[in-house]
C-alpha cells in the first residue's frame, strides 16, 4: 500500500491469543490507545470468534466500543465466519481478516475445516464484508513449514495466496507460523510469489523463534516488500517457556526499519510505552529483544569483551 | 580467507569469559573438542590474561594442552601482553588475538589503557608473535558504538581496523561490542571500511542484543564480508538477566548459512551438541534461540495463530 516499509501491529489480537494470561478489557482498551498513540498505520485489536474456542477475544465488541479511534490508524480484527461478520460490523471494524493454511492437517487442527471448507466459508464472508464496504486482508499461516506435514511446496504457498486475492483480499499476510524462515527460503518464496502477484499485495508475519525474523525481513525489503506484522513487545511468546515462539516484535521492527531510515514518522518510544505498561499483566518479562536491551542499559554498563 | 562465509567460533573464550558460573577445566576440554568435532575451522579457546583480573580463564595453558587437536580446525587465544604471549607459545596456539577499543573511555574501562598505550603493547605482542611464526587476528571492540561515549565516528573505525592490520595482523574483527548495530549501521560501517580494506581481511562481531545479528549478518554479506565470528549456544549472556547481552550463537548463524546454501560442511548437530552438553554447567538455559526452538520442537506441536 505504502512505499516505505511499515508495520503491521498485530499484538493486541495475535499477540494476546496466545498468551496465557487473562487480559481484562480496560487493560486492552488502554494498550490499543496507547499503540493508536505511536501513529501505527494498522492495528488487529480483536479476533470475532467463538468465545467458547478463544476466551481471551470475548471482549471483541467491548474493546472496539472502548477505543479512541485516530484518524489515520484503521483498526482491524480476525472474522472467520459470516457470525463474525455480523458482530464485526456492528463493532464497526476497518478492515476484516481472514486466515486460511497451507497444510490440510493445520487446517483442520487450528480451524476444524480442510483448506477447501474454509475457503467457502471465506468466500462468503469476504462477498459479505466487501458489500458492506470493508477491505479484507487474508493471512496464509504455515507458508514456510507446517508442524505436522513439514516443508510446504513454493507452489501452493502461490495459489494459495492468489486463492486469497481473488477472494477480494486487498493484501496477503504470508505467515511464518512456526518461525522456521531464513532468507534463503525467503528468496525463494517472495521470488516466487512476486512472478504472479504484485509486491505491494504481500505482507510477511514472521516469528523470530529462530532469530532470523528481522533477517528474513531485510530479505524481503531487498525483493521490494513492504508490508511486515509485528507484535508490540514482542506479545504472544514467553522467552522464559520452552516452546516460546513471538512473533516479532514490533519494537525491534521498527529498530531495523528506522535504522534504514524508513518508518520514521512511527514512535517507537510510544510503542515501547505500550509494551511495557502491559507487561505486569502477563506474568513474564516481554520477548522484545529491543525491550531487554533498552531497560538493561539503564542499569548496566559494561563489560570487557569485544 | 576462504570465498565462503565461515563461523569463527568465540565460546570457549568470549563466551565462557562473560559467564557468571566457573566452568572446570575438563568440561572446558569437553566442550572445544566437541566443537572441534563440528570441523569448525578456528576455536578461541581461551585467553592468556592475568588470573587475577579473569579468573575464568586461569587455566589457559592446561585448556592448551587437553585438547585433541583436530588437523583442518586452528585453535586461537587472546594474548594481551609480552607475559600473555610467552605462556601461549609455550601453549603452541595456532593464532594470538589482540584486543583493541575505538573509545578512550571503553579502553581505560576495559584494558586499563590508553588506546595508543594499547597500541604500542600490542605492537610488540605482534612482532614477537610473528617471528615466532604465529599469526595475529584483531578485535576492534565498540565499532558500532560505546557504553560510554555512545557514537563512534566511522572515520576512527577505519583508521584503527587499518593500524591493527599495520601491525601485521591478518584479519580484524570489528565488533559491536554492546550489540547496537543495525543493517543500515552495517552498510555505513562496512561500506567505509571496504574502500580502503580487502573486504577478505575484515570480520564482524556481533552480539544479538537488540535481535539484529542475523540481518546484520546477511548484510554485510552482500558486501562481499566471509567471516563472522560467533559463540557456541550464544554463550556468553544469559537471556534470564537483565542486560544479557550474548553472542551471536554460532547454531543461529549456521542455520542461516546453511539455509543460504554456505558453510554446509560444518556439523551444526555437533555444535548443538557441544552447547547442550555445557549447558547444566552454566546456571541458565543457553540464549542460543535455535537451540530454544529445536528442544521446543521435540515437546510442542501447534497454535492457533497464522
Amino acid at each position: 500500500m505504502e512505499n516505505t516499509p511499515v508495520p503491521i501491529e498485530v499484538g493486541p489480537r495475535d499477540g494476546l491469543q496466545n498468551e496465557a494470561a487473562q487480559i481484562s478489557t480496560a487493560d486492552k482498551i488502554a494498550f490499543i490507545d496507547r499503540l493508536s498513540a505511536a501513529r501505527l498505520p494498522v492495528i488487529e485489536v480483536t479476533a470475532f470468534v467463538s468465545p467458547k474456542w478463544i476466551p481471551q477475544m470475548a471482549d471483541a465488541a467491548e474493546v472496539l466500543a472502548g477505543i479512541a479511534r485516530r484518524p489515520g490508524t484503521r483498526y482491524m480484527a480476525l472474522v472467520p465466519n459470516p457470525k463474525g461478520l455480523e458482530r464485526a460490523l456492528a463493532a464497526r471494524i476497518d478492515i476484516a481478516a481472514i486466515f486460511a493454511a497451507t497444510s490440510e492437517t493445520f487446517s483442520q487442527r487450528n480451524i476444524n475445516q480442510s483448506i477447501d471448507a474454509s475457503f467457502e466459508t471465506y468466500a462468503g464472508v469476504a462477498r459479505d464484508a466487501l458489500a458492506a464496504g470493508l477491505p479484507v486482508r487474508g493471512y496464509l499461516s504455515t507458508a514456510f513449514g507446517c508442524p505436522f506435514e513439514g516443508e510446504v511446496p513454493v507452489d501452493r504457498v502461490v495459489a494459495l495466496s492468489t486463492r486469497l486475492l481473488d477472494l477480494g483480499c486487498y493484501e496477503v499476510a504470508v505467515s511464518d507460523t512456526i518461525g522456521i524462515a531464513h532468507p534463503g527460503q525467503v528468496r525463494a518464496v517472495v521470488g516466487a510469489l512476486i512472478k504472479v502477484i504484485p509486491r505491494d499485495l504481500i505482507a510477511l508475519h514472521f516469528h523470530d523463534t529462530r532469530g532470523t525474523a528481522l533477517a528474513n525481513v531485510l530479505a524481503a525489503l531487498e525483493l521490494g516488500i513492504r508490508t511486515f506484522d509485528a507484535s508490540a513487545g514482542g506479545l504472544g511468546g514467553c522467552p522464559y517457556a520452552p516452546g516460546a515462539s513471538g512473533n516479532l516484535a514490533t519494537e525491534d521492527l521498527l529498530y531495523m526499519l528506522q535504522g534504514l531510515g524508513a518508518a520514521r514518522d512511527i514512535d517507537l518510544d510510544a510503542i515501547y510505552a505500550a509494551s511495557t505498561a502491559l507487561e505486569p499483566r502477563l506474568g513474564h518479562p516481554l520477548p522484545s529483544r529491543y525491550v531487554q536491551a533498552r531497560r538493561a542499559t539503564a542499569t548496566r554498563q559494561s563489560a570487557a569483551r569485544p
